[in-house]
């Protein structure tokens, strides 16, 4: 057995069954290990970032991980962007990136680059291969390593020469570390400041925002009288009617800053202490005010299901308040990203995974879909932009028995739009909503917050957030990628052309035409 | 003024006229310092690996540096696979990365990333600007960075606070190092080695395979009947009829031995040593046959002119033998790669920029268009595909007197497709040619080169070459970015579209179909 049969052999024994892929050269023997096995989905996409998108939705949405296949370091460089916002999701994903053979290597062919420096970027879990009889050990122990709590991307780089060479064998799967168990101390002292009566607020992050940690988080809020609030942008929050009602942070710092506001404790479970998303000249980075204590629970990587449980033994038995089953009425008149919302919460199904890239459009998305139907809730982790359409690939993927809802800004969509195709070529069930405002809208708005000079003396500001010379046309850019797409310019038809969308099986997307929440009003129908 | 205004302020008077840009809020008082610079073209990109192969493109064509301005490590990830082309092609290029103010990067924020190690894989020169007072003489550091010999990537880190600090000023241009000397032995041994009467190939490379190096190095060869070739992947070769006739070094390694079979000395000039693009099973790297040796008269960072014509003077004067003026006439029936280089080969306009990305289709090329009149050919260097439609952008955009002609395989298009948008936004005369097979062909042959396998028991090999599923619709595509296109299916069709192409200003796509040159015959038209 070679080494890329050794690889195929153990992943599978891992229990990975997708592999997102953009093979070169330097991985046709893994290819033709994948052609000898038929239980690995081999997902292709025509983009690195679409396949490291798409692992990262897989991921988020399976709990355990995808893995990726890409094509020395020019291909580990396409994937960066995607596989930042897995780092910061705790995503499980096994990326595997081929390598030159190990004696090519000191003759700097074009293609050579230091994979290693990418790579650690990204990763939580980094190995080189060096040998076939190494390789089957090193492919479960990078499944282990992605499976770490809470996630992570564990990258695997592997030479030509080890993929090629026989001696290798498969390795059986290797259990994930343990999560790190909480002290008691910790919990006692947390159970205490939610005692004390003081305004105390739960941060909950992570993992700590869906399944059973995110229902006994709401218990201790509801058994403590403290606060819920969650991350600004969780990896998958699960919301809807019937489940318990966290609050996002905002995103714009004196935003959260108001949220927080009063508070004295501030107890994070799965979360990290909030900090401004950007700096700005004279601001604090931390965003708790001056006087608020913040108390570790359980970090990301804890026993966070564990350190809950232990807590709710201190604390009073409590019935925990759920969001009201309420839908908005549908829409009428002029589209925007206000009606758009009503749409979608009007029509979203029971179940739906609803992948959220609409930036400043999607403001109101949450308030009009906290009453629909259970559902699940994936945003921007890292903020690198281009993550929606390869996440919704994934994440339908993972869950081919649920709705899959992708909501895109039309300048963050341009970024890995070929997505589009694998959408297409897999079936899957994805209905997109571009929200096309024609313009980099959040640029507008922090240009005024940070350099607030007037619009008509700046030729860049007007060039470079403008994206309607020429309009970008998102019906016949689906449509070229084989997705049927239609084009919504009021309430009206973006209601029937959701409910269409949402009622057919396969891929759609819908462009809708919505004014710019911020800058000049550039589109003209 | 700021730092942000002394580094645009320093940008122009260095020579810098263009930004390639994907700003982002930690940029954002950069592009108000543009906005007041109105010498310097702010050019919006849809993705950073757009803005960075522009750049190339631009620094090939234009022989100094445009500058790119990307956003925090994520914008300069998307980048780095184009930078890793320009660090390749030796192009001349000012790579400003975005960061978030020194006081932020402690709070470990979502967009937070290691922007150092990343951008250490691409760049010759690295800095980080630490304060207002340095940052005029930092950018003038930057900008003679990228303008050593023979061109560098040189990346200048910007934190968004010293952008907005007052207390910069400009700092005038600071002069390029210049080149390395070559050794007057070096030059005798080599004169010598010339005058042997052994079978003998000149190598040329880098800056050396255009402009009077070019010249000078065909005297050479023809003054001592060395053969004259180049490597397989130059940056800008200059070619056609009246020009010197360079025989390109194949990119499979046994056509590439082959062509140096039999050869006593091979004197690189501005080149490398030779050594396959891949590495396969029990083949050397090295390309040169044994008992050949390798001499070098000047590196890529050598004063190569000086060293020509030093060696010029050692050997007898030379009348060089140059391409024939001839066209082939224009083809009718199927359209194929070949129908296709012979339609290109029969309208070539004098004065052209080639962007060959061809790939497989573009086996033809070459031949088609060695009489044609002269023209400059720019090739995937770093074998990064997703270079083209970049490259192409930037070098309109550095000689807009001139016609680019983007010769573009389709797998290879979908990786930075949105280049196309900034074609149609700046009006750029670019007629791009999509070679559509629906076929990762390349891989097709690697496979088959590399681990064959009967092709009907592969999944893998059948899903994840073939582009056929849904077929990729390049017209649509187009237009969707506001680029005019049109479809040809022959040869008659594709002579005709491309005539009117070329005849009119402005940016056209032409949807070119062919069949595969490997692997199955799966497109049913």
């Amino acid at each position: 057995m070679n080494g890329a049969e050794a690889v195929v052999a153990t992943l599978r024994a891992c229990g990975v069954e997708v592999v997102f892929a953009n093979p070169g050269t330097s991985e046709m023997h893994l290819v033709a290990a994948l052609d000898r096995e038929p239980a690995l989905r081999a997902v292709p996409c025509l983009f690195e970032g679409v396949a490291t998108g798409a692992a990262d939705g897989y991921g988020r949405m399976a709990g355990r991980p995808a893995a990726t296949l890409l094509h020395l370091g020019p291909g580990l460089a396409n994937g960066l962007a995607n596989l930042h916002n897995a780092r910061r999701a705790g995503t499980p994903l096994v990326n595997l990136v081929g390598d030159h053979a190990i004696p090519h290597k000191q003759f700097d062919a074009p293609l050579e680059s230091d994979i290693d420096a990418m790579a650690g970027t990204v990763s939580g879990w980094l190995r080189r291969c060096t040998a076939p009889a190494a390789v089957g050990a090193d492919t479960a122990a990078a499944v282990a390593a992605a499976r770490t709590a809470p996630g992570r991307v564990a990258t695997l780089v592997l030479p030509a020469d080890v993929s090629w060479s026989p001696g290798a064998s498969p390795a059986p799967p290797v259990a994930a570390p343990t999560p790190t168990p909480v002290a008691d101390d910790t919990v006692t002292d947390v159970a205490a400041v939610l005692r004390s009566g003081e305004a105390t607020a739960l941060l909950l992050g992570g993992p700590a925002v869906h399944g059973t940690s995110l229902r006994a988080g709401a218990r201790v809020a509801a058994a403590t009288g403290a606060r819920l609030l969650c991350e600004t942008f969780p990896a998958r929050l699960e919301r809807g009617a019937g489940l318990p009602v966290v609050e996002r942070l905002g995103y714009l710092p004196e935003g959260a800053r108001a949220q927080l506001q009063g508070l004295r404790h501030l107890v994070l479970i799965g979360a990290r202490e909030p900090v401004s998303f950007f700096a700005y000249p004279g601001q604090p980075g931390r965003l708790a005010p001056d006087g608020c204590r913040v108390h570790t629970l359980a970090g990301p990587d804890a026993d966070i299901e564990d350190a809950l449980a232990l807590l709710g033994d201190l604390l009073p038995p409590a019935t925990t308040g759920t969001a009201t089953p309420t839908r908005p009425e549908p829409p009428s008149g002029e589209l925007t990203g206000e009606t758009v919302a009503t749409a979608v919460g009007s029509l979203l199904p029971e179940g739906a995974i609803v992948v959220d890239e609409a930036n400043t459009s999607g403001l109101w998305l949450p308030a009009a879909t906290a009453g629909a139907p259970r559902h699940d809730w994936l945003t921007l982790t890292g903020g690198a932009i281009g993550q929606g359409l390869p996440l919704a690939a994934g994440a339908a993927l993972a869950r081919p028995d649920r709705p899959v809802v992708c909501l895109e800004a039309d300048g963050s969509a341009m970024y890995t739009l070929s997505a589009l195709w694998t959408h297409a070529r897999e079936g899957l069930d994805i209905t997109t909503v571009v929200l096309a405002n024609h313009s980099y809208a959040v640029l507008e708005m922090e240009y005024d917050r940070l350099a607030p000079i007037p619009l008509t003396t700046g030729h860049a500001r007007r060039d470079l957030f403008d994206l309607s010379r020429p309009r970008l046309d998102f019906v016949r850019l689906a449509l070229g990628m084989g997705v049927p797409a239609t084009r919504a310019t009021t309430g009206e038809d973006f209601t029937a052309q959701l409910a269409t969308a949402l009622a057919e099986p396969g891929p759609h997307l819908i462009e809708a035409r919505v004014p710019a929440l911020f800058g000049p009003q550039r589109l003209v129908s």
